[in-house]
């Protein structure tokens, strides 16, 4: 029942030191120098980190999208998210315009429901603000813990919203304590860069990236500022590509504002050139936003550094080359966008952050778990290594140097965009509320350990309890 | 021996939770839930937060200033500090053109050993860079562990250094990792209005403010930024007070600079109106650079919250009303620049930060200690409460309301710029390295208890160690 | 047939110098000292400044707007036009989704045929870029001569264009040598801020300026800007009102874009504090983009100074308080938008212009005529004194002094915005094409005199052109 | 006595039109169409452009350098300059520190007297704001006419004025109507990185660009702005080479200030890697400001256009590549700065600017002529093609194709730094007050015809005068 993991390097987004831990019923109990407990199991972390498990803010599990479905579904994502060093991942549950969310909401408990080796939550994405929905949306936030709603200013006649429709959400999810994300493209001018690429001819993949410029990501980031700026109100922008978007969420958020950014290890390791690669590999590299030119990489590193972005999500998204990325052979624009990315963020994270100097390690550990609890409600359960926090640890060898590859990965897909690239350390052992998940690198979990996490609401955490002291989570 | 504090909120620069912390030959060994030793004497700490003390990056005790010398010194000073929760203060060596650094090392020695009741370290002025201080200086460097240089741009004909002497002092601590501090405002210039407007008859205090404008800060900042872009070196500008200025920080951390900035409590809550106080009064206010229009202290506070701002020093500086800011009567330039704050800066940042809404608690351990700890070379000994570090630690009440006063302070000047002010919290008792300082409101340390500290390089921490993990303390 | 106005100031965008200027046939053919011509009418101009006549780029006469339409027609309009110093207008023609664009055109030309009193031209509203559309455009574009293509971002479900559309005009505009007008501001958000205003019961005209904030004017200028540069294309913002739409354009000029801006009399002289006036009078000033607090005027007129905006359009649109604008009372989102402008233009910008030191007499000649022709395609026919331009020609007298009033002004409105306004200078005679159309003050012109002008294309003018050198009439 | 310049095509900074010239006395009196004068000599411009006269607002003639003089003196610069199409120069009166302000103008007099074939003014070098110059500074304004003071920031220890003394003349400036003229680079800096350079043996040419970076002269631009902003006076930044100090003219004029800035075409068409050249040749391209990368010639030229930047200088100081630019041969810092210009800057702009389409013909004759007689208070007699003006005129082909070469130039130096460059467009005669100075590109000129320039105060023009209108030259 309990453990002790010992003589590890703990880190958190504040500290690293040297010492043990006492793991009691799942959750931390103790922290020092020298623990012993005659009951316990020892977990030997010697001459390895230990961190708190991963927080993966972004990913799509057993998703639809055009006609097809993720290659991943809750079951070996949340495999491979262990193997990755993550143990908790927060999903997005879609809606459909005019259905109850509720229904949607039970749709996605029904997909995940008995095949999570890993805690997980869901975001909710609105796509409308009719009076049903303002009606019913206070519930789910209530029930269900869902405190962060979805809104896209892209994919247009498909999952688009109005601009009315965003500022409706940023003015509930002020009243209701909850975080608006954005994914910020113009969906109005890609839709028509999109047909006009085709009409001419341009189907390739390359053609995805050149139809969806870095200045509409800029564009839609500035106005979803505005949007937040004018209802006085949170707001997330998630897989922010390129510097146009920086600048945009760099300028809110030195007015005061309450704006925060999200990247991804793609954007922040490959560019735009993948995606001209031969014989329709570059169908791999097929992401929205796109990858973009290479010199964007730079200021995302420097903006993860410096606190203007805040988080590393992965938008695992995955779609197998056969079978579903050919869907597009010949038309860009039915290829399944995203890839998979779940199992690799947080060892690309440390491997190219800390270990190439450009993050300490106390900051790599902000942005790979503890600013996601803070944002979405999670914290002081998740995200870090407290006393009181749910014992999910990763005990994390640096010295291991290895190749990512499709061949070794987790996840159920038939390629991996960082085929072949050499990163430097590797999660051994991987617990969830105390329990091993990963053991010296093999999955010993289940499926169906993982739970739902009914999730506080944005800044709750800062408002004083009545018997308690408050906890002052916010971010 | 030993001490366990039981039952407190503990906070770090991450994390809050409920537990207890084991204390042993002043290190703290161990944290967690219903700790138990026989031999441990027990502090009770319920209801209150347990905090790592505050670091003061910015003092000036027992400092000549035109002709008289700083009311507190090393005694009452650090008492005063320890009474507001502070167990670290760095305070500012100066030195003389021409004369040896290590004979400037050795006054300030002189003026600490035996007096200090609380640990302290020392920043050293840099006001030419020949060949003997770029000799001298690396050896000051490694044997006093003085990693960060102070350079006047203001203070014509006294303190003041010329842009070649900041960019060669960029270079060497560059070279020595080192953190160069700059007294950022334009000297120049301000020598020219200062006399300009006793020419003109304008002598009172409100001259103070109305000869060295917001404009002249911002520029100064803004070179010095450039500089350190140039010398691909690392800066720290000391007492920001303005929008103008901030807006420089934020736009050099934004190209991904090493660029970080400190403000003070009295820049946060006080403005340019406070130096109009008739009888004189207005001179309590004078501090270089002045108090601003209001509206700035938004922007401060906005920027500590957001990161581009990442200190709050107290800028203490004492001289009693009587005698001393008298020397200015008819002629402000001659009245001593500075004030008492070494005392309230931690409850102020408390009651007006977190109190009030505007930082979360984690935020304002961080800008009050953590922070100042990690720029200053002296993370994790200091600045944190985590295994191995020192217990340096406030025990804090928050229900406490009280009014700030000099018949009350413990320092030992005979006004408060903050008289009356309500605040909210209070530290109770104080440890330093385990030790209490101060115990249920009354001072119980000695004088001579505090110890010099050697301070780490810039960076250092994050550097790979022999025989074990990075620390990685880098900011 | 010939005129020698003598005596005068003559000024144009670039000059100011004594001399006469001799017209034969409507054209400028001679300027000289003491020019003779015993043919000649003498039109003595002594103590006078002899500007080119004023060009006003946005009216809307004759035109229906929510169930009624605006009191001034093409006569009555161009009448106080010429009043005014006013010897061009260009005026909006409306489309309809769906209806050929030559019918509209048609329309436009049966309101001003046989009752303008000067020359007058059309920008062309495009509501959708259909196949139809793409089809007919470059026709009446040629045909014409109608080379100003105005999209609105606002007036949902009314006017509103999407994004696409905008991005399609942008484009078409470049291929075809024509200028893109917006009207910016975030029609979605607006619609919903308006409803969510009448559902409170706020009705009064001051929540016309509440519900259309000055972010969503930037945010839509912005993202304009933004369309521009990916479309390469250029781009004109009608009506700027506000520091946030400023700063859009003056960051994409500065970007070396071609995006141009237009503020109007009302903005530059009037605040947001006029809706509040009582016994429903606030109607009087509702324009959209409304009113906006007084600091942005100051922006405005610096705009204008350093060249970040480039003309003064009146954006004409009367309505009489009796009647039209009581249709809005209850429901503020029914009062008909727009005020009576046209006359008071000119000279509101003279007096406050170049009376009170805020620009040069050249930049006045600029903003108020000469750039609108550079813009629109009517240079060198129209917007300067130069050999072989229109004899179009203000005589003005800068040593009176008058009041704006509705009880002596022209327009067939029953009020003025400026009522009770003290202006210096005042068009004494105003000449079209060589002919007195104001005479000592007296209208002395006949309705129909008015010809439609076919415009140039954009940029066209500094095309080198077969057998003569290029005009570079580029602005 | 008379002359009629037939059938060109003219143009000013705002018009282009068909016409001819009548010139009497020196003076423009008449323009009209088929002008007939009996005894007026009969100029054919027919097919050719007719510019008013260029004027360089930035020379150095007769002037000593390092122990050296500039190859040019009044009499050959003047010459080469006719030949260009400039009519007008400004050249600096160099000054010393102690010596009356009255014998530096009576050096300069006599250097200039007697050997000038074209008219000319002075500027004025102000190096230090001592009793002795407020006292003789207001005189030599007003007997001398010279109103526009140069202040160097760089040159330490030789020209360099300290941050005082640029605050005291912009004061003093503002109060007398004199423009302050900053040749913007950090001394300080530059000084120690020169040194530093050469002590490492880096000796070659290209390290006078690589000690002089864009940032300093970013942060020297920035800086007088700033002080321009607090004395509320007006600023013109001499040859701006980089977009560092573009974006912060740009910000200061965005904010209302008046801060012009001139370019030359050196920056404009040239780049750093002109310095690496073999054989000392680099040495021919040492300009300070240094050639800069190439992509800076971009914002340079957006500049112009969008009217950041408003004039193009020469700052012609030609040194012969033998005996003089050699005198750097091993010692970058003893190579004379400055190159041949005041012969192709005009050229070079009309062929680069308007025949490659970067300007408008009307934006040519702005910054090339315009906007240097409004700015330096010699307009309107000099400038413009208007009536009442001198007759300063160049008859200019924009059909001949030419190359730039040392071979047939006419300034007296051996190299030509853009020998070899193919431009179009000639100036085939050259008027100054109606005389030909140049004819079918023969000099047929005389030395000491060029009168001295008695100039008016800046903004002078703006304010009304007693009998008349005001003129409004203010730019």
């Amino acid at each position: 029942m309990r453990k002790i993991i010992k003589n590890g390097t703990i880190v958190t987004a504040a500290d690293t030191y040297f010492g043990d831990i006492l793991i009691d019923d799942g959750i931390i109990v103790m922290i020092g120098v020298d623990l012993e407990d005659d009951e316990a199991e020892i977990v030997d972390a010697s001459g390895c980190y230990v961190f708190p498990g991963g927080i993966d803010p972004h990913t799509h599990l057993d998703m639809p999208f055009g006609g097809t479905v993720t290659a991943d579904d809750f079951e070996s994502g949340t495999i491979a998210a262990a193997y990755g060093g993550t143990t908790t991942v927060i999903d997005f549950c879609l809606t459909s315009k005019g259905a109850p969310l509720a229904k949607a909401v039970e749709t996605w408990h029904n997909k995940s429901k008995g095949l999570a080796v890993i805690d997980y939550g869901f975001h909710l994405m609105v796509s409308e603000v009719t009076d049903d929905v303002l009606h019913e949306l206070p519930q789910i936030i209530e029930e269900e813990g869902i405190t962060s709603l979805k809104v896209f200013m892209a994919y247009k006649n498909v999952l688009q919203a109005d601009d009315g429709t965003l500022y409706k959400t940023l003015l509930m999810a002020k009243e209701q304590g909850a975080l608006v994300m954005v994914h910020a493209e113009n969906g109005d001018v890609i839709d028509f860069l999109v047909r006009k690429a085709l009409e001419e001819g341009n189907t390739d993949p390359i053609y995805h990236a050149l139809t969806r410029p870095a200045i509409l990501e800029g564009e839609a980031t500035g106005r979803a500022a505005d949007l937040t700026e004018l209802a006085d109100s949170q707001l997330y922008v998630v897989h922010v590509t390129c510097a146009e978007a920086v600048w945009k969420i760099a300028e809110a958020r030195n007015k005061g504002l309450r704006v925060f950014g999200e990247t991804c290890p793609q954007y922040l390791m490959l560019d735009q050139s993948s995606l001209e690669k031969p014989d329709f590999e570059g169908a791999k590299y097929v992401w929205s936003p796109p990858l973009r030119e290479q010199w964007n990489q730079d200021v995302l590193w420097d903006s993860l550094r410096n606190g203007q972005l805040q988080t590393v999500g992965s938008d695992q998204c995955s779609f197998n080359f056969k079978g579903q990325k050919e869907l597009g052979l010949g038309d860009f624009s039915k290829i399944p966008n995203g890839g998979p990315m779940i199992e690799d963020r947080f060892s690309i994270l440390y491997s190219e952050g800390v270990h190439k100097g450009r993050l300490s390690i106390n900051k790599f550990v902000d942005v790979i778990s503890t600013a996601s609890a803070k944002l979405f409600g999670l914290f002081p359960q998740k995200g870090t290594i407290a006393i009181g926090s749910d014992a999910d640890i990763v005990i994390f060898d640096p010295s291991v140097e290895r190749t990512i590859s499709a061949a070794t990965h987790h996840m159920k897909v038939d390629y991996n965009a960082f085929e072949g690239m050499q990163v430097t350390g590797e999660p051994i052992s991987v617990l969830s509320r105390g329990e091993f998940v990963i053991r010296d690198r093999e999955f010993v979990g289940k499926p169906g350990y993982g739970q739902y996490l009914h999730r506080g609401r944005f800044g709750e955490a800062d408002k004083p309890a009545v018997k308690k002291l408050p906890i002052g989570g916010a971010y």
